[in-house]
């Protein structure tokens, strides 16, 4: 029955959303992609998901049978099932996404925060297969992390561990959105490598294109297309952003010893140009027991799936533990 | 039989070594200690450690039977059994401790580094009783750590999680005996206390009694009572540590998520002069979902005896292991 099942993997983000169907071999086997429309209360984008679900269960062969439900959302906890303060959605304090799905859908369903998701998609389908000890970095807007310990994501006493993003590169550096100031995902993320090519056009002199774009108009994407084509600030900028990264990731391997770090997000497609060195920085600052024993690699899920796929994990996850079966490794 | 049986808990120190007779609720049923003599091969020091064995042996009733041993050692791998380069001991590359008390004894035997023994110790017998998931720090002439997940000390993928002392404060800070620059334990530690008190004499002006003490004749216990009798450069140098513990016991909380962190060691000895400001910080520094909700304490293991607590302790968690007993709780 189990290679005749598949589960929803749901990604919620600020700004769309995701809807796959994936079996235990993490194929994608239909998906669909809808505005999350942030403006509306939780309910709303419930109904749409569960019409964009039963279409998509309408498209694949009848024998398939739906065996769970997964998500992934921002300021998620998977010990409460809830959804809390998302900072890009209009959903007030707490959301219970599990028992809204459960009234509609009599099986396994959990809701875990994207970056969690994404190391659970990374172990169950993805470069960590096999991997008792990972950690998982997710590159976007912010800076998340999930952390895998002896072949699970770890929760931690509150269900919040593996938030890297908020750790201290500088505690009188810049502010960040959660109050702190100098986090990591202030320097560390999509918009953290905006503020720090703002930061060295003010330092330096030479010439570069991105001094003829105004600070709001600034992407990341621009920042590597100007690095492709060598200019100085943006190449700078991406190697201010390794170092810090490579530093930030020596830290964490002093704390739960990985075999491996995956990088994924929209920034790590960046590859060569920030991972190569991200690489050396992080070598330099590993204590030496650690030096040249932990890989540093690009995401194994391919790009632009990491989300669905991971979500889709999480539910295989749960499917394997409802039914008390071990631990799902496909 | 249980209750009748006791094991063998062993402290290796670069000047002494500590042998303890512990019970399964961790009483000291006796206890000695003699001169590592770290300039002797291992194999000397295992004779003289097997000689007292014997001798604390014939003090206890007959009925109570030996069960396992477990030891502390600086730079051990519990997971090969071995004693590796340790810093102040003159015992080569590596010693598998482990093989050679096995030749004596057909039991147990396991090892782990100083910190990991005090994690093990403050989870079995000490405040972290019945938590899942927490961390011990040791401050002593250097930082050390244990990690506490899922009720269990973490190991990782290498063997060696738990190593924040080499966490990097500042990487342009003080040199480490590690070779890196601005580890943790160069500002929080014994040591570090006593650099911080050189970098603050340069600093400030104001009169101090340490300004006559030259830095090699300098003790962390000096500038304790210092502290104690108001002097400022010492309560600024107590203040200056606990800024940075508390901010790196943050990040520690953004990794793992643990209930509680315990702090153990002679410098944990300075009591409320550390503790409070280091909580005070240490809840700046959290981040969010974290503020008050994690315990910052002292370690719940009697003074001075943590290190044979911790290495009994480990024993007795290699006899559950061993006989395939659940993880044994007191």
């Amino acid at each position: 029955m189990k290679s005749e099942g598949c589960v929803v993997g749901i990604d919620i983000g600020g700004t769309n959303s995701s809807v796959g169907f994936v079996d235990y071999h993490g194929t994608i086997l239909c998906e669909t992609v809808l505005p999350t429309q942030a403006d509306q209360p939780a309910t709303i984008l419930l109904s749409r998901l569960c019409d964009v679900i039963e279409k998509l269960r309408s498209s694949i062969p009848s024998q398939v049978t739906l065996a769970g439900i997964g998500i992934g959302a921002p300021n998620a906890n998977y010990l409460h099932g809830t959804v809390e303060n998302p900072p890009n959605l209009n959903w007030g304090t707490s959301v219970n996404l599990v028992k809204l799905f459960q009234q509609r859908y009599d099986l396994p369903v959990a809701v875990t925060n994207d970056a969690n998701a994404a190391a659970i998609g990374e172990l169950l389908f993805g470069g960590a297969r096999r991997m008792k000890h990972a950690i998982v970095i997710t590159l976007g807007t912010g800076l998340g992390s999930g952390i895998i310990v002896n072949g699970e994501l770890l929760y931690g006493a509150g269900g919040f561990a593996g938030e890297l993003g908020h750790t201290v590169v500088d505690p009188n550096g810049r502010d960040c959105a959660c109050g702190k100031q100098g986090c990591l995902e202030t320097y560390v993320s999509a918009t953290g490598l905006c503020r720090t090519v703002a930061e060295l056009l003010a330092q330096r002199r030479e010439p570069s294109r991105l001094r003829d774009v105004a600070y709001n108009q600034l992407t990341s994407k621009q920042i590597y297309e100007a690095a492709c084509k060598n200019d100085p600030v943006a190449l700078a900028a991406f190697d201010a952003t390794a170092r810090i990264l490579g530093m930030k990731l020596a830290d964490a391997v002093a704390h739960t010893s990985p075999e491996a770090i995956f990088l994924s997000g929209g920034l790590a497609a960046a590859g060569d140009l920030l991972i190569t060195p991200t690489r050396r920085y992080f070598e330099d600052f590993l204590f030496t027991p650690y030096k040249g024993k932990i890989k540093l690699l690009r995401s194994g899920l391919p790009e632009g799936r990491g989300a669905v796929l991971g979500a889709a994990a999480l539910a295989w996850h749960e499917v394997s533990f409802d039914s008390a079966q071990p631990p799902f490794v496909p």
